[in-house]
């Protein structure tokens, strides 16, 4: 998963010959702290064909510990200066959703092609306007859903979309978790909630089941500083897709279960234990009853490609190398934004 | 599990003393099919209070086979006849649901305690009707809802009651299968299917929340042969409770899944594996992310009490030796028939 | 696995055609305690072609209990009233070594098919005697082990003797317990150990290996009421086998695992989880590493095929009405008895 | 376990005052292949206190490559030039075996702090050789077993470690892979297995039990390319520990197995799951007999905790800081050689 860039010209380079390879990417990040740290830059210094050539983030004494470790050579203060430095062939950003959307106007503006990490932005509306702004100038976005691309996620989804495995009829996502138990971002705790945790499993739900929603069904609690959500949606192609999502947990706890019309039953379990039930008439035979094709990650199993992180930003900078798009864009995460404005706490306030 | 019945005087006999031990309960069995063969009789067998005395079907030669092989010694054709025959303390019948209506109506008006299969009626006027008529006449009632007393979802519930953890938060049961596909009881294979399989997560739902439901948001699909069908549920005690259900997978799957506002995540797989996150400081201490209480049958686990069927035969015998309550009565299922009869196909026939 | 039983002549019978079917198999009982009750009369009574036609035990009282709760209409005392009642085609019995020495030798003179429970006999000496005289009889004998018979052990068995699966390399049993942790039937507590525990697993290594073993490597230790040992053996055809075995452990906890020449490993947990990796292309090729064919029981699996007791009786049985063979019989037992004398505590008493 | 250097005085350079932080611990690696692009590097790359400042590799093409895309500044072609750079406090080398002894040799000669992967050097003779030099010279040196440093491995032992848990009785270990299967090194496949693969579990065995080997009993095959292993080991202590290795696995298969004197039993399966039954009275009382303690990594498990290679480099750091020892170092693998000494194959090549 960790896909060499492809050969193709290079449509923000003056590239010599259509078969030269591309130089590597060059990655300006923006954002020194927790996410970039733990996953972004380990990620990205993972793939062969990227380079970061800029660290910037107005706290200087964390960015420039984080470069000097990293060996990252300019460290810059805002987006403003690495758009003008010339050294970024792209962005990539972890910040506050604030922050996020001048982020992604100025690169946008700027021509750069731009990556964000969830959440891109605090509004509908703003994330609107930014998914407008990068249609229009043409200049490629991508947004930090990493579930999207995790790889037991994306086995998963190949080897249910397989002609003889029918159409996904249900799709369940369970994403509980211990936090966030306080406002964060200026906003309050429910919309922290939503676009922090939340964001991901209705994102998930509607990634996986293709198909437009015809009818939203929320049940949604805020208590304290507790929070428990259940959504259940309908979708056009007769798919139900549900969700159970909350802040009370002792740990993150992750589960994706697909049925299919044609009597497939998926289940994965915290990103790390893959049954699929039925696919062939080895698990459906009289003798096969209780048969389930099982995928675990090796013992030895490190890195980025089953969180997901590894192969977003692979495929983003394969996209910025090679000029195609990428999934999920600023205006790919409209419809999520439009679920969640849909979810509003109706009782645990007593 | 296998409950030794209680000492208490027999309200059903002419008791010589309060502190005699009550003699065997004598079980009248109604049904000699499939239900009965492999679970029920079995069940009934490891009891070391109850005698199975007298077994009626009108398929007299499976009748036979049955009642030789177990060594029962009365043999009758019909309700009517086990009523008469003085040889029997209680009833348990199953059978078809119409059969189950006739033979609680039968038992009833003759004072006899009667305890049927699920379903126990085909429609909710004639469950409330021979639940008002167990009332009136006081007759000890009960119905099969085995999941009610399987032992590991009992031992759930007493690891979530305790006063520390909360109350119920979140609610999940996933009961899927592969049948019914086809129309039973001359009932339409919708009806069927609630009657059949939908019956057992929907009282189970209702069971562990145990407060009344103030909302219902359900969403069913029936294309062909396959069903489907999501529910969401929103309690009086702010719990939301969540159903996933059909009969398109390649096997029986179930889980239960409780998460509560003291942190607790509890998940009980197949019946076979229960993991409880959160309890106590063992599990949220520092040193303690990821850990949980996990308990699994032994190896050697056989008979009845894990899947229930034991439990609630012992429970409802020992009801009928010691005049005790025993639940679910007839009347405890009128709740589940509501549920049930606000759940249509509203798409899937396209 | 609740076999009917075949319609093959009837040897102990005289039979009217060769195409009658037999008449029930009668099995008389020796022993009322805990084994019969908990395993051996239920595993029976599910049997559709077997019928309990007498019980014996010298406690009368639990004998009549247990005798009256399950219908068996006849009550003796001993094995010779057993044979002299002319009421059974067969005898199974659960009692100590001591009494199944008595009761094997009986059976065997009289010409009774006889089935006991593990362990069959106290010494090598006795075993080999009352296996000489069965064979010299021509009477069936059949011992208890009902981890040959365990149906998740036979699919293990059944999965890896299809030809391209290679030969079992590496086997390796684990069969740790609670108990037992003091002196019974009048032995030490070694003795004891390796009777009532150690004797299944060693037991289980020589069926699985099929080979004959060349080497014995043991490792055994005795420390006040603590038994550890490690048990590797080297068979003829270059598969290796080793056991770890206890009495320390919080509960049984038992795991069977092979490996084969080409590259097929099995492992099997607590009789309840069976995986299966590189059985064909589909674990092997680059995008199937990490997967394996995994079993589960149903959620609602009851009864005694999982634990063997349900499939050793049915074959005994079978075997008895068809005058088949039975495997294990006494002199089976046999290479399983000198393992054992091979085993000394050599340490663990500093 | 990404642990931050201690602030003690820095024993190798010529620290301003004893309280002043370290400056980082400046890191040359040898060795561009896979181990380290895979492993080791990012590994390191996550210490916050260390610092890669030299890269070296004869193949200089892929040197550079690796270089440039982790921003380290300068690039040599051997051991003599690093030493001889004054750039680094201390070596890591991920090489064949060969060059490990030879890097070895030139870090202790110049009194700088070497960690080599394993396997550390090709025979005994070397390994002791080069252990006695470090000895004599007083320079710090660590071998790469990462299994012993592996997260789940460390909480397994200090679970275990606590008084009340007794001394473990038997510890087995299964490590089974899929390779090597040809000969590497320029040695035989046979000592090749040993030195990639076996000198894994049988260090661990070495390290969990923590007391002298009294008794060796080896069960080796080798036929055509493969191979597989028992061995049984008995410690002074009356432990026994149990090997069970081999190279014809689908995939890496690993398990930790421990019982204790006290009761206990602990499975670690894959690094990945580990189970604690017994530990305390939760899990033996009459209503606890099944439970234990289970942890499991969290859904977004990234680094190399998990592996042991992020602990045991972080370790190694730390130890070059401060002027502590680091285990293992050569001299402890010393152990480990004189068992492989003793395994030759005996069968299997008929």
């Amino acid at each position: 998963m960790t896909t060499d860039l492809a050969t193709r010209p290079h449509p923000h380079h003056t590239a010599g010959t259509p078969t030269a390879p591309p130089r590597p990417v060059r990655v300006g990040i923006l954002g020194a702290g927790e996410q970039s740290t733990a996953h972004l830059l380990p990620a990205l210094l993972r793939l062969p064909d990227a380079r970061i050539t800029v660290l910037a983030d107005p706290v200087t004494a964390r960015r420039d510990r984080l470069a000097e470790r990293l060996g990252v050579p300019v460290r810059l203060n805002n987006v403003a200066e690495v758009v003008a430095s010339g050294q970024v062939d792209c962005i990539v950003a972890a910040c506050p959703p604030q922050a996020h959307e001048q982020i992604a106007a100025a690169a946008i503006e700027a021509g750069v092609p731009v990556f964000v990490e969830k959440p891109p932005a605090v509004s509908t509306a703003a994330l609107t306007e930014l998914a407008a702004a990068a249609g229009t100038a043409g200049v490629l976005t991508g947004v930090g859903m990493n579930f999207r691309w995790a790889a037991p996620i994306h086995r998963l989804r190949q080897e249910l979309t397989d002609p003889p495995h029918g159409t996904s009829s249900m799709i369940s996502v369970r994403h509980v978790a211990s936090k966030p138990t306080a406002s964060m971002w200026d906003l309050p705790l429910w919309r922290t909630f939503l676009l922090a945790q939340a964001i991901h499993p209705i994102d998930l739900l509607l990634t996986l089941a293709g198909s437009p929603v015809v009818d939203i069904q929320p049940a949604c609690r805020l208590a304290g500083s507790g929070i428990w959500l259940g959504l259940q949606l309908q979708h056009a192609n007769d798919a139900i897709s549900t969700l159970v999502c909350g802040n009370q947990a002792p740990r993150f706890e992750h589960r994706v279960e697909v049925t299919t019309t044609a009597g497939i039953t998926a289940t994965l379990n915290d990103l790390a234990e893959l049954n699929i039930a039925g696919v062939n008439a080895d698990h459906t035979g009289p003798g096969q009853r209780g048969t389930s094709s099982r995928w675990r990650p090796s013992p030895l199993d490190v890195g980025y490609d089953r969180t997901g992180f590894g192969g977003e930003l692979a495929a983003f900078c394969a996209a910025v190398a090679t000029g195609n798009q990428f999934t999920p864009s600023l205006a790919d995460l409209v419809p999520t934004y439009r679920i969640m404005d849909q979810l509003c706490p109706t009782g645990g306030t007593r």
